[in-house]
């Protein structure tokens, strides 16, 4: 089934204790794609960028299954440029420089030939862009998914909270669900936050791994312990692209498969954040997909019978 | 098999943000004991208490199956206490009173009848303490089981090195297991840990679960999102005492069964956090406990079928 990504695509220019880079490819919808593109064969990109984008990034997304017509490219402006700090601990990092330039007027078109969607997937973008997008669509997807931030809850909760009430599952890390709730149990968070609208929560913790929450149940996937992180830009977009483009392929959205994505997901990101920037999640191995996933399988499987 | 616990008994004054408690019943070797008697039916314990100690606490322990005859009962002394107060996010507190009284010159002695120990397990204290239960053990235990803390490595190390390298395992968080190795990875910090002595270690981080690695393998097993956590106070210690009460009865100490019980151990620590003290760590009916198991399989069981 086809799988449409929203989302920012970028450069990047990253310092992490372990080096710094000049202006790389970056963007949540461009760390969505490549990861789901180890999972499903079909994926439409609706984005933007400027005229210093170079041709061959395009080309590498769509060697990696995106489909491009989506993909904005505007003459004359610069591509949205972010560049950030990672402190030692690798767990929160200083923004240093955030240039908008196409994002200040983006406004997304979604190409005909993208109308028959199953599965949408809404980057980290603002709501009402966001609620744009799920406007255009003249069939409702089987699934939308939506990616936010604290920027977004600090300075457009009302619209944030508008485009909640359309969507299917949300992904938001655990000081973001605090924040959205004002509960600081994440039992308490993810009942508050299902009842403004979400049907699922992914509760993304980093390092400590991820919880899936619906009314009823809970699922918990651990990160990878790895022996060094590397550069954790995109780790929660790498997740959400191995969670999606998994649900795609299959086109189950039941509980149960969703917990499948969810460690389809947790090893993408895994990939992620042992290189810098989108450089690991180029060009991957179905191989090597499937033993990282083994990896998650021998790190969490043990075997109880209770009478 | 017979288990030996060695540790405090203790008094502790204990605020959380949900309230403060008086003098109650504490301590590691407490903790530890009660959360083992849900596995294992013959518990031996060596502590020390003052004469201020109330005999119900001793019947009580005696209920949950522990052997009080190497309970020192010091005349004319008083009960170690300490009393503490957690911030708002439960996840550090502030120490507000450490009275060691009868722990100032414990000596710890282990009677005969308990020489025949199968399993020990060493609840927080010196180092040097620690290892003079080692010596006078005749028989080598089949598995030796040791926590510690921060507090001894930066006052004791070169005892703390020297004791570690006659445990089999040895359990600490993740800031003491960053502290003892000098790495910032876990992963890296475990194999620095394990050339120490230690064949396995396992490190508790909290709320985010706790880690068991081998030279070979790692597991990792959650903590119970819970919707309120009340007091940690004694989480880890019912974590080692589930742990080793499981290893205990069960005989076996292959990984394969130290992953089902850190399961166990992670199952009693919920217990323990959701009340003040040991207060809900006492009477639990094996139907609890094992519903509680339950919820774990529930949390992180997926099934993946690789090809």
């Amino acid at each position: 089934m086809s799988l449409l990504v929203v989302g920012t695509v970028a450069f990047d220019a990253i310092e992490t204790p372990f080096g710094k880079t000049d202006k790389i490819l970056g963007g949540a919808a461009t760390y969505i794609s490549l990861a789901a593109s180890y999972f499903t064969k079909k994926m439409n990109l609706v984005s933007v960028v400027g005229e210093d984008f170079p041709q061959e990034h395009i080309n590498m997304l769509q060697k990696h299954h995106v489909d491009t017509t989506g993909l904005q490219v505007l003459k004359d402006q610069k591509t949205f440029f972010w560049s950030g700090k990672y402190h030692n601990d690798m767990n929160s990092r200083d923004t240093i420089t955030t240039e908008l330039n196409v994002l200040e007027n983006f406004n997304p078109v979604v190409p005909e030939a993208y109308q028959d969607c199953d599965f949408l997937m809404l980057g980290n973008l603002s709501p009402a862009v966001q609620k744009a997008v799920i406007k255009q669509l003249k069939k409702r997807p089987k699934l939308i998914v939506l990616d936010t931030m604290n920027f977004w809850m600090d300075i457009a909760m009302a619209e944030l909270l508008e485009t909640l009430k359309q969507v299917d599952v949300l992904t938001i890390n655990d000081a973001e669900a605090r924040q959205l709730s004002g509960e600081y149990s994440l039992v308490k968070a993810a009942q508050k936050i299902l009842a403004m609208g979400p049907k699922y929560l992914i509760i993304k913790k980093g390092e400590h791994g991820a919880l899936l929450f619906n009314k009823e149940q809970v699922f918990f996937a651990p990160a990878l312990p790895l022996e060094d992180v590397f550069d954790p830009t995109g780790a929660g977009d790498s997740f959400a692209g191995g969670f999606i483009g998994y649900l795609a392929e299959t086109e189950d959205i039941s509980f149960e498969n969703m917990k499948r994505a969810i460690i389809f997901g947790s090893a993408t990101a895994s990939f992620c954040v042992e290189k810098f920037g989108t450089e690991n999640l180029i060009g991957l191995t179905q191989e090597q997909v499937d033993s990282r996933v083994q990896e998650f399988v021998d790190l969490v499987q043990f075997d109880i019978a209770l009478v």
